[in-house]
């Protein structure tokens, strides 16, 4: 082995203290959410009806680069992070190649992901603003559980509504969460308006990160104390999460490496804008130059094969519009394995660096992600969640490029959490019973048409 | 807080290179293994016909204190250590304790337990020694999640008889075995004739340890190139986990801070004998005194409730005869949730350890230690493992001790894994439908008189 450490944490010090705000450095901004009444750009006083007035003001905060990450999140933060930047050597052995692999680990910590950067901030905010709980979706579980441990720790109540087919492969995923205090219902339910129109209209429907945050709005704003929370999409998520790339960034100066490829899985973006903000912005800066790839199932490949448009965020049609790559906020995803990255939107930051030709995307099939995971567990120990799994294929077929290519490329790709609770997805690859579900064109042609005309 | 981080790694430089073997620093060693035909002690070429040559060296040998660490294993340790020490902040907060309270976390691997430590270097040997394959037993399941990542790395095959309750309870831990490449058979099966013999004399047995062994024994001596591995109970064992107290060693030494209580959990002892060793080596070199504690489940209390006599490892007699703490081969504990736990022995050096008073022992309650396990989730963070639980239990009554006597003394205790396989056991806790099994003098008596009469 090299110079460089099999795995590299940051000494305490080095832990950033700061979240970055891409935004800040970006000359064309994204476009402003829209309230879906006026379909003029929503006021910071529409927002908090909905969303606590702190996050609302990152939300809509497009110039500061920096926000101080609280005390307690601080403090909360010690308990799993860093996280370590591991080189792949046992990887790149197996693969034989002049690559050299990193990635950024964020699945150490109970939730299993990278959720709990956001949870534990989103969470701090609703408790210091008083009030009594908050709503949210969840898809895989991974910010549900989050979102639980968050609200255990400041002792918020915590209601979460659960993609219905991630409930259903996902059992043990509400059992953490209810040992962590939270209620948890499967979407879509018949406790909310919405969520019982969605079932008249989609008898049977398996749900969709879509219909959840509709049901959780609902039940934010219809109960006193409450507010919604988010664990994606967002801005303010983004915001939360650059402390993965800024960990990164640290981490690879004080190794002397400069990253050449950067990867990540994109469902709603948070994971993949968290990982790359602070490199697109040396990027935008004109300091430093990367390849950035977003990589997404390609049973719902909305930077791929979507619109850059005005669209819903929630298939409810209550939260604001936002201005990104699409699918249609009708479009429901098959039940695939990646409960995580099946939402018809994507980041509206992402979706503009995107539309800018600042970031790259790819779609990858399911039965390809799965032989890339169990690849990768066996050969570096660790078993990676389906939705982290994406990165890994495009990790590795970046790598496969090097070798091809006879290049020593520095690829790095996060891998933003662990397996243990999506064994129902292995067990179907293990069987061999596993599908590859990709929509067709005039599927998304007939989604694409009930798009809202605006602009 | 203070000096002391929340998390402490060693830099690679500091992490050891060699395992110590506690029974060298032993004026009085354990007794030896007894071949159960002649009931003389077992000989090296007897024992070489279950296990692999260097693994029976190790076993044998009760007077070198060090054994270098493989380099492949050290490679493979890389991986996953060294493992962090955590000052438990949060739960001497939320206890209001003057005490200080540690904890070595074993928990941030895929098979979410210590039990890597050993499965790696018996993978290790057995691949050195050319053979094709392992076979071997698990209780809750992480041992055997542990030899399938191991065998998978070294490309052996790894045959796994699972306790059947256990099976039952976790179907997702063999989906992970399958992941790694194992094969995974509820115990007792039909087999084995060992396993037919059972099933036939406790028709409906939910199984146990001792079953899972012979019948594991009985497919490796009966399988060309195969062998049997063990992950508990055997001094080879207690030698490699010794890496687990000797990172602790070193971890406190640089922190200068120097450890009171050390607490661990024992089914059959290979995490506490682990984390003791160590310290137990100072101590019996008189340059240390520590009070070190085994905390059983009440429902199969081996050291508190047992008899000091030899008895078979295995319900099936196959096995050589060892002087243990036990509660006789044929006592099968209920069917808790604490799988790893189930155990009718106890590693030979830790009774004699216990006889010579040098270690104490402690048993508790079933729902005592889940009560335990949901507060230490909320207030730190991690979702223990029943096993482990039952000694966060004892470290909480421990600092508990010191509030009531206002005492600041310095609590360490294992946290030897992560319980994202144990959900049905927090479902039934979540769901007040927990019991607690203890089993009644008079049945205890019952299987003492069934012990072989030996010395």
């Amino acid at each position: 082995m090299s110079d460089i450490p099999y795995k590299f944490y940051l000494d305490q010090k080095d832990v950033p203290t700061a979240w970055y705000n891409v935004r800040a450095d970006m000359k064309k901004k994204p476009a402003p959410l829209l309230d879906p009444a006026t379909l003029k750009p929503v006021t910071a006083d529409q927002l908090e009806r909905v969303f606590c007035k702190e996050l609302v003001r990152q939300e809509l905060d497009e110039d500061n680069a920096w926000f101080d990450i609280p005390g307690p999140v601080q403090d909360f933060y010690r308990m799993f992070r860093p996280s370590p930047l591991i080189r792949a050597y046992f990887l790149e052995k197996a693969l034989g190649t002049p690559a050299h692999i990193y990635y950024k680990f964020e699945g150490n910590n109970t939730s299993g992901s990278h959720k709990l950067n956001s949870a534990i901030a989103q969470a701090y905010y609703a408790k210091a603003e008083g009030l009594k709980g908050v709503t949210t979706e969840t898809g895989a579980g991974q910010w549900g559980t989050a979102l639980s441990m968050a609200c255990a720790f400041f002792g918020l109540d915590c209601r979460v509504f659960m993609v219905k087919c991630s409930y259903e492969q996902k059992p043990f995923r509400r059992e953490v969460m209810r040992t962590y205090g939270a209620s948890v219902t499967p979407s879509p339910s018949m406790d909310t308006e919405v969520g019982r129109r969605i079932n008249a209209e989609h008898p049977g429907t398996t749900g969709s990160l879509g219909c959840a945050i509709s049901e959780a709005v609902e039940a934010a704003v219809t109960s006193e104390g409450y507010r919604y929370v988010l664990g994606s999409v967002l801005a303010q998520v983004l915001l939360h999460q650059s402390i993965i790339g800024l960990e990164t960034q640290t981490a690879f100066r004080k190794l002397g490496v400069k990253p050449d490829v950067i990867i990540g899985c994109a469902g709603g973006g948070s994971n993949l804008g968290g990982l790359i903000s602070p490199f697109v912005g040396e990027k935008l800066r004109g300091e430093a130059d990367y390849r950035f790839i977003a990589v997404e199932p390609a049973s719902c490949p909305s930077l791929t094969r979507g619109r850059y448009a005005y669209d819903f965020c929630d298939t409810g049609k209550v939260c604001p519009l936002q201005k990104m790559y699409t699918l249609g906020c009708d479009f429901i995803p098959s039940a695939s394995h990646a409960g995580g990255l099946r939402y018809h939107g994507m980041s509206a930051t992402l979706s503009e660096l995107y539309d800018q030709g600042v970031i790259e995307a790819t779609s990858v099939k399911q039965t390809d992600v799965f032989e890339a995971a169990q690849f990768f567990a066996r050969v570096e120990g660790i078993l990676p969640a389906p939705e982290s799994s994406h990165a890994i294929r495009a990790a590795i077929d970046e790598a496969k490029r090097c070798t091809r290519e006879g290049k020593s490329e520095n690829i790095v790709f996060g891998l933003t959490g662990t397996g243990y609770f999506d064994m129902y997805a292995y067990q179907a690859f293990n069987d061999g019973k596993m599908g590859d579900y990709i929509p067709t064109d005039d599927e998304l042609a007939a989604s694409f048409a009930k798009l809202p005309r605006i602009g």
